[in-house]
């Protein structure tokens, strides 16, 4: 009898990458596909796992971190979907009902940034801290406050993304790409915002351009909201902005200067460099965080 | 034999209330004192407790529920003590060594506001909630987070009340009043603040008077900020700002324009009446606090 499978998704607004694990770092078999209509991805996402499972053994729990806003709330009759989301099509989705119905195997679900924070706390930049956020600052810009060990839910889930910050002096007059608040944190330092203003990404601006320091003033103010807020020990930031970005150290230092010195503790003075890190799992980050949640749906 | 005592001090940058219970809600004699210079205010404190414990019996544990920033950390040396505070000789004043010395009874230290909110989730308004938050709005601005009835430290403690908000239209050219970052929300909206411009309270102003929709605004703002950082089940808001200055309605109203409907849950929806609430102790929250905290230490 072959062994039993962990199965994973993590299922971004881009794209859904699938795997199959015998543990959460051991992957067998893992494939993307690009994020299409509702139906069409899920059957995507089925047809990996059968595959998968007629060849490599049964899924004994598949673990789903998914982009939101999320009903986390098991009671409710909508848990697991997807609540309001600008992409068109998703909003009321429910992967979690959908993927149950299609392999027969439990599932959990929570956020990406949970699932990737699950990661980076057992296997990463987290391990041994009791507090610690993850932030992932690409398409959109998401967040989930890990605390021993577990994601923090309360009412839904941290969306800590659409932060309201202050407008840096250069960047006055564009209008910010969130369908929700305009120029949130998300709607200005996102990839997504970033790329609406000229075309281009971070990568592609001097190192002193303006809207380099502008990413990095809302980025910072992000972090510093965050520490004020909810005191974690450590910020991860991953995501397609801070992977290409070379924003560390502009970030740590908006970060300080927004702080202005108030958190007396020796993590949070200096220059950051240990209190605002980049992710240990990198990209694997994700993946990783959805097959641990696998492993908490086969228990 | 007398029964043991607990014992309780809310100490804030104003006064001290000293008390002492048989039980949190039971409080057999307090006493306030105006904060004064550390070693006078530490001696009133000491000196009721030595009375009350001649009179009444030993004090078996002592709460100390105390303005910040404190070092909350047991395996620092400054553990209990008041980091740094622009009230002048205040900062590193040990308040728990000195209450150990004097009294020679176990203490147990928090921040005021994880105090009060300690009292509001066992006796008050944040009752059977898996997740809430506790904020004061008075001579300062604090918060603290409580998850499964349990304050949330991290790094420190939370320090809600130094976020940066946007500064409202009618507003644009007042300082601010925090002495580390000028116009954050306690700069701008504690009752310091609001002093700092004309004299006057809120409860001095007209009902549509600027001022008052422009604190509502920035105490919107911190709400607004705070569910999408950590997302607790309710907000409690007490303080001197809250119980005087009739702003309920306004608040609410100014969290959900700021967060545009984004958190899709019945609690955040509508008029908000069920998800920003008065505490139900009122004043008496952070004194029951201290005395909770007593109870721990007496554990």
């Amino acid at each position: 009898m072959p062994p039993s499978l962990l199965a994973g998704i993590e299922a971004g607004g881009t794209k859904f990458v699938c795997a199959v694990a015998e543990r959460p770092g051991a992957i067998l078999r893992s494939q993307s596909f690009a994020t299409r209509a509702p139906h069409e991805t899920i059957a995507d996402a089925i047809g990996f796992f059968r595959h998968a499972a007629a060849e490599l053994g049964p899924i004994a729990g598949l673990g789903l971190a998914s982009f939101g806003p999320l009903d986390l709330d098991p009671s409710s009759p909508g848990f697991g979907s997807i609540t309001r989301t600008p992409k068109p099509g998703w909003s009321g989705v429910n992967l979690r009902t959908a993927l149950i119905e299609g392999l027969g195997c439990p599932v959990a679900v929570d956020t990406d940034v949970n699932g990737a924070g699950l990661a980076e706390g057992q296997l990463g930049a987290g391990k041994g801290l009791d507090s610690f956020v993850y932030l992932t600052i690409g398409t959109g810009i998401g967040g989930g406050l890990i605390l021993n060990g577990e994601p923090v839910h309360g009412l839904t889930h941290p969306e800590m993304g659409h932060l309201l910050v202050r407008r840096h002096d250069s960047d006055g007059d564009f209008p910010g790409t969130c369908a929700f608040h305009g120029d949130c944190v998300e709607g200005l330092a996102s990839g997504t915002a970033i790329f609406a203003r000229e075309g281009k990404s971070l990568a592609d601006y001097a190192a002193d351009a303006p809207l380099r320091l502008a990413v990095a003033d809302y980025l910072g103010q992000l972090c510093a909201s965050i520490s004020l807020i909810c005191s974690p020990r450590r910020l991860i930031l991953g995501g397609g902005v801070m992977t290409r970005g070379d924003l560390f150290p502009l970030i740590r230092e908006r970060t300080a200067a927004r702080l202005s010195g108030y958190i007396a503790h020796p993590a949070a003075a200096g220059g950051l460099e240990d209190y605002i890190v980049p992710p240990a799992l990198a990209a694997a980050a994700g993946i990783t965080g959805a097959l641990l949640l696998g492993a908490r749906a086969a228990r």
